[in-house]
């Protein structure tokens, strides 16, 4: 091997280096827009339910997503998550806000974390339900860089919350 | 620089390479070490409240903490978790039971999900109130590699489970 050869494959290796650090998740640089992307979620996922469109709700979601409703068993996959939520949406008509608190991107997950309330309507007529709530939530970083709920789990902020 | 510098200097490189590679989050050889360190600690979180020690079951959360309680507002950080936690320990003896149901580590992170029992017995008296539930968490690798507890939201997996 010539002195030029040796040269050329360390200036090759001093720019695999960069290269291989900067593919780990948390030297990331894009996390700001992670964090955003992420928030929009939120927004279309209040729009959705709001709008009571059940398909482009669930297209939010991995297939192997799990959902964790308070006084109910998990729900498991999303097939079973659509059941579950277009039951509802046939019985109520929804008016949900969300605030997010917290967003943590690493790598391909991220958690996040807020308060929402949600008004729900009967669409047969009846008094509507009012839930005051909080949520945790584990979104996965899909192969086309777009992210998708995991695992959600809510619960109620207030004694008679009734969820 | 001489051939033998170069060499030496490319040798240093290879060397570099995997140790690079190697400190990142999702390339982390010990993921199954980590999987079982947070089992244990869902292991020590039930056996110290089944115990009513306090001060060691709140040693197994970060200091900036946050527990999301059903039916009740966010409760943030260590001290207030603690002051909330030696209330119900005062009041009542536990016999908790966590079954973990997933682990999953990234770098520094990680979320668990999983189910629980729990009977509250009064210590003045009076009948012993059972809760079926589940729980997510995230938990945060500690500077000497230890995992703490970072979130935990939880609730009931029955409609008339009391959270």
């Amino acid at each position: 091997m010539t002195k030029k050869n040796l040269l050329q494959l360390l200036i090759g290796f001093l720019t695999i280096v960069p290269l291989v650090a900067g593919c780990t998740s948390q030297d990331r640089p894009d996390t700001e827009a992670d964090a955003s992307a992420i928030n929009d979620i939120w927004t279309e996922y209040a729009s959705r339910l709001n709008d009571g469109d059940i398909d482009r709700w669930i297209s939010l979601w991995t297939e192997e997503g799990v959902q964790l409703p308070p006084n109910a068993p998990p729900v498991i996959g999303k097939d079973r998550i659509r059941v579950g939520m277009k039951r509802a949406l046939d019985q109520f008509t929804f008016n949900i806000e969300i605030t997010n608190a917290e967003v943590e991107v690493v790598g391909n997950w991220a958690f996040s974390r807020g308060a929402f309330t949600r008004t729900d309507t009967p669409k047969e007529g009846g008094q509507p339900v009012f839930f005051d709530g909080k949520y945790m939530t584990i979104l996965e970083r899909q192969a086309d860089d777009s992210w998708k709920i995991h695992r959600d789990i809510f619960n109620s902020n207030v004694a008679s919350g009734g969820e």
